[in-house]
């Protein structure tokens, strides 16, 4: 029998799924379990999106384009363009998810061996994209005390070597929520500019943005347009994580080229999600108001009421829909696995993600959880209450 | 500006595609251009695909399972079962396309720098996946001369090397349409007992034998079932190209669980594309038939056609849509390119794929092109009348 690949041994199992044979084995028990623990929020998919599939009047579903169907592509650059990214639509390339467009961005720039600055926590599965490409992860840790605001450039700065070639952001942050801030960015442009490298901006939660926090995107920072590439996804802008579009946009002429020739190796995009996608351009502005309310209010009585439970701390994440929580417990892998295995309330217990997964050293998380509030309001009321009552009788309270 | 990297540089551009901008100059013209260049058929997807879609009920499209839905996946299981292909629903993960089937295959399996070797000329796709894997790619040459059988069993052992780890075959045959015998598989199988090497195989292309010839899945081998990892599309078989939904499926627990960490990095298959093919499974055997009947007529007529040109040579293929023909031209590449520049009859042209792009030495397939007969028979009628005309009047005739 064959072995398998040292790449293959080297990719982690997903710390968000890790723990599904245990929330299995409580839904078996009876157990209602609450999901806090993926980013699948429950908000409808834009009726738009749906009639268009209902509607679809194809007699073969055929190959799209490899860079994706044209008129999708026209629309999608004005979609930028209407939001102060100036770009037409021969700049971009749509892709399966916003995971192709990561993984052909690090397949077009970087070689095997090469680095990648990213701060951490960070999303996990940058892990898996980086280990194809052969790319090492250097991380510069953001402190939950600072609620996760970029590390200062010197500390960046120290990360840097030979083969330093990238920077990964996602902003707003998963998981942390963090929005950066326009001085954030300077410095973060100051870095790339100085040391010629490229920034892979991951702005799949740009609509996600509270308190009337402006977004701003990499794609608008000045004199280092041929540096930037974005990676991004309508899984979350429009609740349609199941469609599989995303796109790598960038200004850069030879990057747009070379992912292009991965592109048309894998043939085309899907097909059905683009029919999704390019309707749900004409979602009605009301439907994101709506949303952004909804996210608001979530947002903040979970983090209220977090920050009540003695020894918890939950910062304000100013986007996204996920917040990293300090927990008093010992080890939050085991409190994790405890809520399901053991805990309940009510016949109710709650699913969370062990932080130490979006770290690239676990021990850095091990008093924290990624929670996900994408659960309506009535049920994150029912899952912070037992959350609380978990943590009152959890054995490994420190 | 950053450098791309060393494999983007690598990668080459589609010879299906490259020829695009041409075809797109002759339409422009006003020329109607009959595309014999790529796999797109087109008949018609089935019903109840379509029918699927336009039921849908879904309120949020959400992820799938990183492996695909486990309804789908189970009755995938069984659609194998009835071919004789004994497997559960846990020896197949869900793909985007066959074209992931083969990545995620490579990469679970291969360390860069190992050697897979496939007979050429071979499905130029394999190109990029074995590059973005960092693989080598040793062919063994097959030749239009026998048809395009699999070589010697000595010639195929010539090329083992120590880091010879795997050999791809695509059986029935893109772009030669040939179909492996079950003396063959006999020998394949020994090759990758002793040698104790992974046997890739895709078989998109099952439904498509002709002349009631038998389709042998290299999932029957006996003693090799570790080895084997099969990579299937619904592509072809529903006529959904579009859709991006294959699989991979192999009774190695080991590579079923390393490539099911690389689904997990990548969330999840399309599951729009998901729902049309789980439908398709639905399709009346009818459909079938007739599409079988279809494209032996097709094919026979094409064979027939071709064979009367004078110093053209078209083996008769059993399987798959495709046939590499042996034209009298200097350079298929120049050929193919002045049928569109410059070339016209009737006001109507043809495109073809140059052979070269399926060889790792061009220079192999240089009098050679693949034509796809996936045009209905009125089509393919005009097709070949203008591809007759052109060789009668080709500056370039050897």
């Amino acid at each position: 029998m064959p072995s398998i690949s040292d790449k293959g041994r080297a990719m982690p199992a997903s710390p968000i799924r890790k723990l599904v044979p245990y929330s299995e084995e409580a839904k078996r028990k009876g157990r209602k379990v609450y999901h806090l623990n993926i980013g699948q929020p429950d908000i409808p998919t834009p009726d738009v999106a749906l009639n268009a599939l209902r509607n679809i009047d194809l007699k073969v579903i055929e190959y799209s384009h490899s860079a994706g169907n044209e008129s999708y592509r026209r629309k999608l650059a004005e979609y930028y363009r209407k939001i102060g990214i100036n770009i037409d639509h021969t700049e971009l390339l749509i892709t399966t998810g916003g995971s192709e467009a990561i993984l052909f961005s690090l397949m077009s720039c970087l070689n095997p061996g090469d680095e990648v600055i990213i701060p951490e926590p960070y999303y996990a599965n940058y892990n898996g994209f980086t280990i194809t490409a052969g790319v090492k992860i250097v991380p510069v840790i953001s402190y939950i005390k600072n609620d996760f605001a970029l590390p200062p450039v010197s500390e960046i700065e120290k990360k840097i070597t030979p083969r330093t070639r990238g920077i990964i952001i996602c902003n707003p942050n998963n998981p942390t929520g963090y929005l950066y801030s326009k001085k954030e960015f300077l410095h973060i442009r100051e870095i790339v500019k100085e040391h010629d490298l490229y920034l892979f901006s991951d702005e799949a939660y740009r609509e996600f943005c509270y308190d009337g926090a402006e977004h701003i995107s990499a794609m608008k920072l000045e004199g280092v347009e041929n540096n930037v590439i974005m990676l991004d996804s309508v899984s979350k802008r429009y609740s349609e994580c199941g469609v599989r579009i995303g796109a790598l946009v960038t200004k850069n002429k030879d990057v747009i080229s070379t992912a292009l020739k991965f592109a048309q190796a894998r043939l085309s995009p899907p097909g059905l999600g683009q029919i999704a996608a390019e309707a749900s351009l004409e979602t009605p502005p009301e439907y994101f108001k709506e949303v952004n309310k909804e996210y608001t209010a979530r947002r903040n009585y979970m983090v209220e009421t977090l920050n009540k439970i003695p020894g918890v701390y939950c910062p304000k994440p100013q986007g996204a829909f996920y917040a990293v929580v300090r927990l008093p417990v010992d080890d939050a892998d085991n409190f994790a696995r405890w809520l399901l295995e053991e805990f309940e309330y009510k016949n109710q217990t709650v699913m969370v993600a062990p932080a130490s997964g979006f770290y690239s050293d676990p021990s850095l998380g091990r008093n924290e959880v990624r929670i996900a509030y994408v659960l309506k309001i009535e049920d994150l009321k029912n899952a912070m209450e037992t959350l609380t009552e978990a943590l009152k009788v959890y054995p490994g309270i420190k």
